[in-house]
């Protein structure tokens, strides 16, 4: 991922440093309990820990010769380690390194989306409960439909990213699985017991049965599940770009001083963050593709998937760490305007109470169809004429509907109370408050 | 999906009558429990479960002229119901009643599909066990790697297809919520204790917070997992394909009397089976991305997402049904011929023990660097003529390799029993037994 | 595609019935084409002409038992044909017909939806003269930018088409090659002027080298080629989503009649329509990967891409097709405010002038960020107060901008003429009138 | 992209100096045809050529401020070039400088594609031409199904590739053009004759009608069919891997002296630059999805496409770069086994021959029904007993065969010249040669 894109705790977890670091962790350990088993002489492991470093631009160079990427660390450790080192991964092959290090790093990745997740939970938590009775226009297919609250639409993004922290801690478990099972998964030059003390030592759960790699299912549901979250991250961006839309205006993103819209027209706000987030949500959306296809290998392997996950794995884990971030970021300083959330509330002249006005006739007694069809006769009126009348009038002056609803208390009808009485029920549900 | 990729089972629950019997059987259900609280009166529930009736053409003609399938519905509905039919429905949005009953929808698809998997695991297991030690090459990047047995081979592709299992489990309680709860999610003119009520009827759970639909989050979910499975159908398929290679030959799907593999050549006998799952396979993963991307509607809802699911919906859940079900006959008939498995894990000349001589080499005290080099070099001599010689003959007459091995016991090292040694340790893991 | 997506005309070509008789009329062409190199008996191509039949449920009673389509296409034929049948499709592959009456069937599909653009070109014509000079504003973010025509609009859509078109003709020819050429396309049993002629006589090109099948980067081309336009159709959808939003109102779908908006909101008027393309879109796009999946075949062919393309084929034309059509009518009865447009124009405060401030400083002498600094703070403020204060007050008052501006016209910069002064000569470029 | 999969030429197409050098050379190029204009001092455009540089650090620098790309470079360069710099960029719009700089790179990268597809064109042709007449069997399913050439192969994979250039070459077209029309495209506060200067002088053409910027349909047809090619690449590169199969083995990816194949196992000798690129496809691929949802930017422009061309645009670039080049690598070095290759023709005992014994029997008067019959009933023989018995034999013993070709010269009929009769024809066709 470009920078623009990564914050720096990614990046640590998909630096090179950490890939070596994560896989000299897994080869000492197996040489511990090789050693123990009395595999492989006790001096190794103690070696491993003592003597045990790399150099990133060393195994760089030693694998332009060999092609090789897991042969190249094992000799750049080799050259720290000495005569021991020739005991260190023995019986194992480089996916038992490989696959295990991966499990840890996206394991890591997973870790620290969570803390993200909590922290824009938190955001969301907070500007919901702040805004819960803030009445503005509920819109379906965006045209006014009925009153809602701000609060509502925050707490149903917030129940969003509840069940999106659910799945990626499912995700997170799905993928977190070690295999040292050796060149096809037989475990025939290498002791299952090895696999379990190393996956045990490093929060993992042994792979039941593993080919030469850890089965890509796995993967293509972490990158699924990260996919899913991108797509609810983009559903509230876009919210918040309708909301700033110049017309509408109930919300903006904070404008920091000295911050410039546009080169050509000075006077322009624009909601550039959400659209980041627009945006990288089709990239990590994108990455599930090749993450499914990549379930699919040859036998007990082939390497396609290799160079996919080098590119999607980073690229996918830092998007996303990024985007809930400043997500976060623009919900905690949203700029909300409850007075234009009012008055759009009220521009279409009351229409927004058509479905209060048709109860009462069906109440009234009158069919459902004859209700809908006077409903809808005043409220196409109002519609045609925007500004010049309004349903309330029409209410008023339609002489069907008051032959229907002579009583009628219009000031019932005509109120915002219903929208908000259940606000405290909905609340309870999310938030358990 | 065309017939040919439809079974009976999942074409009824897609079927236009077992949605419109799912959304009366919702109104009816909404019905009892609004007049139960005496929001309307108790004839109409009893109306609904005497007269309650539809006629799916009846529907679509309605539907020409409204251009609303809920209220084409409710209208030819309140033909049968008379009267009462008036109250049916009330404060309800049309979603309330769509949303459900498509979680209903596919929550009947998911159990079909959980049926599907056990059947499938069944196949899996039975003949992971009939092979449990039969001896085969495994192969990684398509070339002979190390031995292992076919039954390992299934073990794999029957964990892959437990977690399956799991995942959709999963997926089917994300979906299974009901929602009633008006124009936009208010409650303003529904009572919460209705969508309670129906929910616990269907075996959903609550929408804890919907706007005027249920979050598209978790139909994302869903078919997300759909693409999951079907990429380990896929990944079954093409182990398949690959074993009925004609070089190949270790297994090959049933081939029936009377059926014809090629027009021009009469000797051909294809894994077309197989290779219909690789193609549908791509067909669900690919509806993942409409899915994914229906999930950012505008405010409470927009109805973009309803043209996408009305295609991917019967779509996912008819081919991945069909696919399951397919691959269980694909598996229980499938023809395995363990001789030529013997005789393609031969044919490398013994360069499949190379990883054994190595480690030989290693505790006898030779440097990791210096076997490697050592077993390449008589490795590569066996690669280049092919049949001309054996790792074996290589190993006996290498000078070096003599010197550092003289007391090897070279039929130790060319022995296939560590390979199977921990099958039992696996499938203990996979099968509990 | 559901019937409800589908358009009789491209069901037609889709069509089980128009399948066979192009792949009879190849088996018939092929057979003129034998018998004239003296390969088969005369009788053969007559028979074929005279009694040349099928019934396509017998085919697939047929197909029941031999599980392979052509064969069963063949035999049938055979059943009207008589003796003469066994020298029709002789020394061919079943793919040289499937593949062949595929490409007529695409190649017809793509006339058809050439037809719908030019439908579509024509009414996006017809409306961008008609609103030319109609002066709204440019948005670029959802805020309000500089004023435009809705004429420009609607001819940057037309050119978009334009371009489908284009690339629509390129796709089609791409995909239009005929193969003749035997099992694995060496014509070792079939002469290439038999392919030679058939393809002429069908309007296709002979493929230059095929194996058994035509390769699919030809398909892969097209459906990618359908899913631009998809795109391009969701561009347009989308820019009326928004302008039929109830804070905006700039333009309407048509609402007929008797059309119900919602159920519980007689109010309702929704851009159903617009909102089904947008869906739709994503359908076609989807359909994209498998046909890019589907170009990697083994070897000579694999069967894998036939279960996806027997979906994705008439799936993405139907649906394409639909939407063209579905579109134009929408174009054709768009209901324009252009009223409301020049309000939405107004609303800000004549703050989108600010680049031609901007300007007459610069021009005035003072630097680009000083400028720009000026400028931007004026705007802010009535950002800021929206109603309460309008550009023009702020520049009169601002003493710093009446010291750089002194001689200032104002109404040489809050003018609306510059930004229609080139519409002619952007008609003229995308007209050519 | 990640190093490993990039090549220099390509990086320095998408470094930060080249995109600047390019957007300076814009901004003088405007300049130029403006002061011709006399719109602003001719001044400005020589001291722009003279001055005009930047910083990429500096611009990074003060974009953290204004938050805003291009003003940062406006006014980083404003910093070399002084006075005149406050009328560089009148009347543009960020976009201006923005997308026709894109549309530079974009056209760039083009151009490097289209030098490495004549290089991986030149090597295709040489290997086809060196093996027009190696007999290999062809297959489909991945069964042997009749004799081809390994130089037909080649020619096939030709045929894509130059197909692929065709399309690169509209892609590009597509994709050159250039907008320089002000903030909404209305040309407003720049005049035509600018962009048109502008695009002549870069090589590209002016934008019809552009609004904010650039469509993005164009870039949507420039990905995908970067997709296609990514598609044919994969093609070639599983062929490979299929080829070097153990059991195949008629071709192998030269592997170097030093090269390792696996950590564990001396003996591998694996596809791995193949399997590379096969990975490589699903990314190119995967890509296209989000070029394609970038196409529905809202009204006149939203910046949600930025953020994710910022990804893909180098990546797919990149990535397609670097497999064209690596593919022409293995195709120019690949070792070809032709006995090995003829060893496998015979392997299935003749049954390849199973159409000429079909033909023969026909043309002799047996019905195709019954001929078929024949065939298969002998040739299932052999499938069954593979290596006891051949078709020959089986044809020579079968009474019924005998009585039926009493005159049959058998060897004529298992020959291998017919599979090649017409390797001239092809190749003429596809080289012209």
């Amino acid at each position: 991922m470009i920078p623009r894109y990564t914050r720096p705790e990614m990046a640590n977890i998909w630096s090179q440093d950490n890939k070596f670091r994560i896989m000299l962790e897994i080869a000492t350990l197996a040489a511990e309990k090789m050693a123990e088993l009395g595999h492989i002489p006790k001096s190794v492991p103690e070696s491993l820990r003592q003597k045990g470093a790399f150099n990133a631009a060393r195994i760089d160079e030693i694998e332009k010769e060999t092609k090789h990427d897991v042969i190249a660390f094992l000799t750049n450790v080799a050259e720290y380690v000495g005569d021991d080192a020739k005991f260190m991964h023995q019986g194992m092959t480089s996916s038992d390194v490989l696959d295990t290090a991966f499990a840890v790093q996206l394991s890591q990745s997973a870790e620290l989306m969570l803390k993200d997740l909590d922290a824009l939970l938190g955001a969301l938590k907070k500007r919901a409960l702040e805004h819960k009775d803030t009445l503005c226009i509920g819109r379906s297919h965006g045209i006014h439909a009925e009153p809602t609250t701000f609060g509502l639409k925050l707490a149903g993004h917030y129940a969003a990213f509840a069940r999106a922290k659910e799945r990626l801690i499912a995700a997170q478990k799905d993928i977190s699985t070690c295999a040292i099972s050796g060149a096809v998964g037989t475990f025939a030059t290498v002791d299952p017991r090895v696999e379990d003390y190393v996956a045990r030592q490093l929060g993992l759960t042994p792979e039941p049965v593993s080919t030469q790699v850890i089965p890509r299912d796995r993967h293509a549901m972490f990158f699924a599940t990260l996919g899913v979250i991108a797509s609810s991250i983009e559903n509230l961006a876009i919210e918040i770009r309708h909301l700033q839309r110049s017309e509408v205006r109930e919300a903006e993103e904070y404008f920091s001083p000295g911050q410039k819209g546009s080169s050509a027209m000075p006077h322009k706000r624009n909601p550039v963050l959400s659209e980041n987030l627009t945006g990288l949500a089709r990239i990590v959306r994108s990455n599930v593709m090749p993450a499914l296809e990549n379930v699919a290998l040859w036998h007990e392997r082939d390497i396609s998937h290799s160079s996919a996950e080098r590119v999607i794995a980073p690229d996918s884990c830092m998007a996303l760490d990024f985007s809930l971030v400043r997500l976060t970021g623009i919900i905690d300083r949203l700029l909300v305007y409850p007075q234009t959330m009012m008055a759009n509330l009220e521009r279409l002249g009351g229409l927004v109470f058509s479905q209060r006005v048709l109860l009462a006739l069906t109440q009234a007694g009158v069919s459902r169809e004859e209700s809908y069809a006077l409903v809808q006769r005043n409220a196409m009126k109002v519609w045609d004429q925007l500004g010049g009348t309004t349903f309330l009038d029409e209410r008023r002056t339609d002489p069907d509907v008051i032959a229907k609803l002579p009583q009628e208390d219009l000031s019932i009808i005509f109120d915002y109370t219903p929208y908000t009485a259940h606000c405290d029920t909905i609340f309870q549900r999310v938030f358990g408050v």
